[in-house]
């Protein structure tokens, strides 16, 4: 059912430190700073050859990305993002296997602009799963 | 510098239970387990069309996961490898940017066979990050 991995996200406190360190020090293409309003965070992304990076910085007052940032001053990797061909008959496949789909079930629209879910950490290895439909 | 994203490595507590999320739930091609007692870890290859993910166990009574899996005993990511071409170049660049690599500076034969480096989290975002010669 999982296709590519689409993205891993690491939260951080300072964008453009981070954007710094993957430039400067790890030489990686880097794009200039995306804010993302409708999702509570600003993204930077890292372009490798197979797939991206993503550094998210909170934006605005209620970020998903708070609580996660205080237990985790330093930053840290806050989600990986698998693809899938048809998202809900991923989320049933995923529902019927007896896993939890975070939020009320039904696909948002996610940062590149396409269906998307998260999945329950304690249902997969305690790692925070997004599925995107491709 | 950095070139593909080798992998992403998750570490779990039961490599069984682990195998089933990602076979049955997620649908993803999986490995049997490998056994690599001179890293600490059994392992276990989830195959995906641009990338990896490492499923890890510890083995043995010293393994480098004890303290991780202490601290998150659901799992979660452990680290992430990127590709480099030359490690050795890579290593100069990165002491020379001030960043710090575990250990004694020096490569060791990775998991895969092949020359890596550990980096300090502190200086990458938060991430345990491995350097691995393509």
């Amino acid at each position: 059912m999982i296709g590519r991995l689409n993205h891993v996200a690491i939260a951080v406190k300072n964008l453009e430190a981070a954007a710094a360190v993957y430039r400067e020090t790890l030489g990686a293409e880097v794009s200039d700073t995306v804010p993302q309003p409708d999702h509570g965070v600003s993204t930077i992304f890292i372009t490798l050859p197979n797939t991206k990076i993503e550094l998210l910085e909170p934006l605005g007052e209620s970020s998903p990305l708070a609580k996660f940032l205080e237990k985790n001053p330093d930053g840290g990797i806050h989600h990986i993002c698998y693809e899938v061909d048809d998202i809900l008959a991923a989320r049933d496949r995923l529902v019927a296997k007896g896993a939890r789909v975070l939020g009320n079930g039904d696909p948002k629209i996610g940062a590149h602009g396409k269906p998307v879910l998260f999945l329950h950490p304690k249902d997969f290895c305690g790692t925070l799963v997004e599925l995107e439909q491709r």
